[in-house]
């Protein structure tokens, strides 16, 4: 039976990875929110994709390929499971036909996450989910810094008349005050432009732009300093759209633009992030049923554990503390 | 070169089926509505759909499939490129963000092509896009009659709170007045239910229900004598939604219902309609998401040119005398 | 967040069926057995398949495709969920490397479940799972009778020299007393057979045997009968292989056999046997990886709740008569 | 080791049916006609090939998913390794870019089997291959008679002004003298046609052909007994075309027709087959690059396991009395 | 409706991209050549083919994908649709099943093109295409420099006997005179031999040839150097053969070869070709059979586009100055 | 038909490559090890897998993607059908339900091999099978040294109680002292550990392990600089498990690892290895239920010609020095 007390992440060693219904990183099931430090939730919204969706479908299969994680990080010794409580809470609320009740839903949802305390570490879904989490987030704390990892700057002011969609959400969060442009940084964009000036906004805000052809410039070292540089020691949110990497590593992605990042770019870079002051996390834009063999969600679930080995190395020791002087 | 002046299929003993950009039957492009008599056009919506959806790319699929259609029906000798003129008129206008304004703006499309007397034959999408067909019709020739196979009855009234999506839209052309429900006949129900008064609406308004169950029972020419009741020698709307079928026939569906059609069944139920009054058809909730092998779509553009053959052996002298006296 | 007090399935009108972590037919995760009548269990066993195996990722897609079905069965009006209390206790434990142990290890924890008084249907795995699961109850209530739906007799005394597999189950089982062979009935079975004494231990323990041949002269209806002659009143197991099914309807499974059962042949025999004395049930042999888009799951997740209606329909009372007992 | 000396088929109880290179029927690979009764071959062709092709890799994909078959005919209980000698001869020779070439290698290929007195038996390849086999088999015995289960009636006199293709071979041979068309019968003709004509030349020399239409009439008795009126009891060639089965049964074909024969269908009638007299078959239009689940091999290596069945069946004895007499 | 007078490709900010029927790069169709500066045709011919073939549908397959490309390259800013006029013209008439006559067909297609003085940029097909295209051009400009990305020399003198196909249509073009060999370069070759003296031709004849191992000595930079020193400044054709790609970038051919291109090399190198005289260019051996998921298409696509920017940036002036001579 | 003496591969110029039944790189079939220097064999085993197996099924995949090589090594010129007589032996006998006794026939198949002096090149299976054949290389050879290119180390006690299966051979050689660590060199290690000694057996026993970070730093020249100094000239085993490569190079296998090789990156390395002392290979982990298209099998194909050139090679003169000697 299913344990009422499971409190870590399944045991490879113990339970075969083919066993038992799947969540993100075979994190235990939690209902209650003073139980964990890091919330791993899934955001099935993909009401904000102009062309092919089906990212809705994206937490099921994430969790599914989460199987194939065990405990360790090989690279850094980082065991995510040691240093937090984490858990999988289920899925935000969603609408499937209605945009903007949608997008509230989810904030209330992360607000909840956000009132105990406890980071949320999401996957999508569009990536319109990171609008109503950095509301939650940025209503609380001020602007915020975004390390973004895409092939597309989502940066229009409106696409087909709405303005509540995955190209969009930059401009909102900006409008809104919720994250600082200053600090926020976009790297590997690339691919076929809707227009000319598709990256004006992202510049006259201030956003960092590394383009694929920079990123070759400046190597993973480089932008690695540029991501320091930009966002600094301030509160920050990491976002990472999947179609940044290459097409063959996110066949089940809505818009796939060829020369992206290999999964071993992604690795060193975010490798290298620890001691940031994470205030958040998403992995977003994986669409199963553009992918039946699921290697996109399983680069995903690789990616949202080096993530979540990031957010509970970093801040293990900071989670306690704020949980303490928030319980005390 | 694309001939400016084609007009009819291609000829599968001329130009080979795979040569050549696809069109629905291999019908040719035309953009004048004076040039047809029945129109096929696409209609790429899906923000109907509350749970798998993808059928926006459904009329691109069917197209491509539409290859293996040649020109002549082998059961019945009906050559309907012979008895009509017929285009592919492309798209109707869709926002992949708004519901109500697509809605609105397909009927518009439709709209334009019933003001040049041109039946419409479209390929969807989600159910949900018979309403508007069905708006653009019931307006100008009063409530029609309806012949309806699908596995789910579509008679919610609101889901999620939505008002217009793919279970509800014969609840809002009844309330329109756009169809007559004692001359709608649904075929096919089945599969389980959300509730126990799925199927209350439908029966409260004298919808003629046949669930699966019923179907044995009655046998195929029991369905076609029961059709032939219901709907009578008004105008009548076909509408056919792959879902209908067993599921190996249509894997590229939203909503698969184990313990459906055959497409034998339907072959031998529409070949025997001839001779009803057709003023418009759709096929519809074809996912090619769901279905890469594209197998869905083939049986959709068989379904399609079984459709167009009724529809243009009965109503080919009506349809030239309908232009005659509106030119006339 | 998940509620720590979900007492039924999710209801596909409130909560969308892509969204929250999969389980059996969306029932509740139940760690309690005292919560439950019906416990839904996968075992995530495959050592027994001598060809394509697979059949360990079972459970996690019957419950990834369980999404697609509603609360109520729309041919019998039947509602389960309402009828006694339903739980999904996650996956029984198995070895991945062990044969005696794994079956060891499911017969204890299907004991488990019968100590408590729940009645056990699990989702395998390959079909060896039943000689645990009917281990369990044959030694608490004596040999009791099998409904058995299939395309093989799986009646060998060994296979590679071993006598613990999905070809050997059934002379396990009679030698060891667990089933009553004269209240046997298998159903369906075909295909290329090993040797010309295939059938030989079935029939010579008076198994009865309904080839597809039989089936054919039979009809659905002549089956519901022999299978209620066979069993009668007593304490009777189901048990459903996939590959019962034609090959287009079951692709991800081990040993397809053209010519078997559509769903249709299913679902009205299946529906017939309400009143029978179900003790336990199950389906076995979907293999996902020989099915990427999952249509085996999605028949078996059908198959799965036709069996779930059957058992709660006409047990609903027994069970809480039992449970009152047991606990007064 | 491969053993020089393997007899028979590969006993699935022995050795594990994943195991080995694949051959048909997991029969023995024979260089030496001398060996065997009945030849297993691949004829690789498809450049007769109109619009899909494919079958050039049909051979190699049929003996993959013979795998799946044992030795046994379970419904009639024919063992046909035990009646005949039966051997995987290999591979035609083909020349992929030469039409003329190619049919006649593949026919002096055949004429080495037939100068060994030994039955072909052979999988394709598309429909053409049927030529330059029935071209052996006619110049030696005269005109022999032709089952012929397909969705299309081949009859066309030229296709893009070629005369050799897979649309034309039946005019071919009717013109060569080949096959007398008064002993043709082809079963399952349905789909749309090309032109009004399509079946004219097979009716006015006197073919027999029986659409789906006329199927459900006659029933499949109706159908056995129709086969035997028109081949009656002279040498009756079997050829079979997979898109003469329904769609979802041959996904690897490259003119799927909906409403075509089920598995079932074809077995039931190809079992009352027994004692014409056979003197060659084979199973055509495999195509895997448009099926890679490869369930449209798993039937046709049933099929070509139920003709195989048939030739060895009722020429078991005549065969070693011809070869008697030609070495005696 | 479809408009008449669509002068660009359809904007993905107004209609959806999976909207409309699908065109090369979402041009519009044109069946007037004088309307258009830069002709993007099919070429559907796959009679080439020695082993797996398929790329008949390769210019289909590209076309559905080309809904991925916006309008604008994101990385040299070039809008190509604003810099010269760019049709799609449909596909070249081909014969499937006579080689002599379908090469005979293309290059009279491609002579009308060049006879209005519109640059032909096709989709294969198998790279045989290149032969009747180049013999268009080279019989009116006489021999040409060729800048080849392939992992295949394809400098074979016949194949199978066969003189014209996929694996000697250099060996034609050098003896036609058609091209220049000593302005030829292949870059990417690599893979296993058929004979120690695959490359002698190329050698003995001047062709620069690039494998994979220079190619990795040179770098990008040193590939774009040795380009434009082979080509230099005269009239130059561009052909792309995607399995140059690595094979998880090109699943959809049929003869893949382990360790080629990522698809940044080929961007990188191909955006450094600005200003080269080319008169021509192709993207071949797309097979869609051998990849449903449409991976393959989605690299032509983008592959497509950066010629057309190339060869749009480049000539727009020389286009409008040639146009207005003839004219003139 | 297929010839008694074929005595070299394959030749794909007079062989179409979809003809004939598939052999490991095209190779003859040979059941008397007499004729042959260089054995190449499947090992069809899969009962080692802790998570998703389907292994069992890889000799069949890499034989039908072994179609795709040709005869040279392109690269390096080498034809190694031209250098030793290589064939394919079939399968290694294993039982489907028991692990030692599977292990057992291997390693009595694999020392009937040596005892002829033919060297073992096997395709696995998973990658237990490396115990059998280094325990029967090693048994007559003594330790040996181990060339590996993995994810993962292998170096597990047990796993799941299990002494034998793919996690933990490399304790059970080390323990029988059939290979020697000290000259076991593993590349590519990485991904996410079970525990975080998963690398202590390896480091205590003088196993030198590069992991992928330092595989980049030390680039491809310093990794084989390290295998030559670690291996030296003694005899060498060479096993290279396809998870080492990055997962869109591998989907058909169970556990992939993100981050990995490309094949060029395999390709560059193995071709500088000639010269070192090889006593055997293997190429395992190929899935095929997990890869439909193959591709898994084709770069595993690729890398088998790849070390059976080095073997070919290297030892071409020893081969038949130590045959004759044995002979003599």
């Amino acid at each position: 039976m299913q344990s009422k007390d499971q409190a870590s992440a399944l045991d490879a060693k113990v339970t075969p990875r083919f066993s038992q219904p799947a969540t993100f990183l075979r994190a235990p099931l939690k209902s209650d929110l003073d139980d964990i430090d890091i919330a791993l939730m899934g955001i099935p919204y993909d009401l904000g994709s102009g062309n092919r969706s089906g990212t809705r479908h994206g937490p099921a299969q994430v969790r599914e390929m989460s199987r194939l994680i065990r405990r360790i990080n090989g690279s850094t010794g980082v065991a995510p499971f040691e240093l937090a409580r984490i858990g999988d809470i289920g899925d935000a609320p969603v609408n499937p036909f209605m945009i903007k009740e949608s997008i509230d839903e989810i904030e209330a949802f992360v607000d909840a996450v956000l009132d105990r305390n406890v980071v949320p570490v999401s996957v999508g879904g569009d990536h319109t989910i990171t609008l109503p989490v950095l509301r939650a987030i940025g209503k609380r704390k001020g602007p915020v810094g975004v390390i973004h990892f895409d092939s597309h700057s989502d940066c229009a002011d409106s696409f087909y008349g709405s303005k509540l969609n995955n190209a969009t959400m930059y401009t909102r969060l900006v409008e809104g005050g919720f994250i600082d442009p200053k600090r926020v940084i976009q790297i590997g964009i690339r691919g076929t432009y809707f227009s000319a000036g598709d990256l004006d906004f992202a510049k006259a805000n201030g956003i960092r732009v590394i383009t694929m052809d920079e990123f070759e410039e400046l190597g993973r070292d480089g932008v690695v300093r540029e991501i320091k540089r930009v966002v600094g020691t301030g509160e920050t949110y990491f976002t990472f759209d999947v179609d940044g990497l290459d097409p063959p590593l996110c066949p089940g992605t809505g818009a796939p633009e060829p020369g992206g990042f290999s999964m071993r770019d992604i690795q060193v870079i975010v490798r290298k992030l620890s001691g940031l002051n994470f205030v958040g996390a998403d992995v977003v834009e994986v669409s199963p049923p553009l992918d039946p063999a699921g290697h996109t969600a399983v680069n995903a679930a690789n990616v949202l554990f080096e993530i979540v080995c990031l957010i509970a190395q970093g801040r293990a020791g900071q989670i306690r503390r704020d949980r303490q002087a928030a319980q005390g």
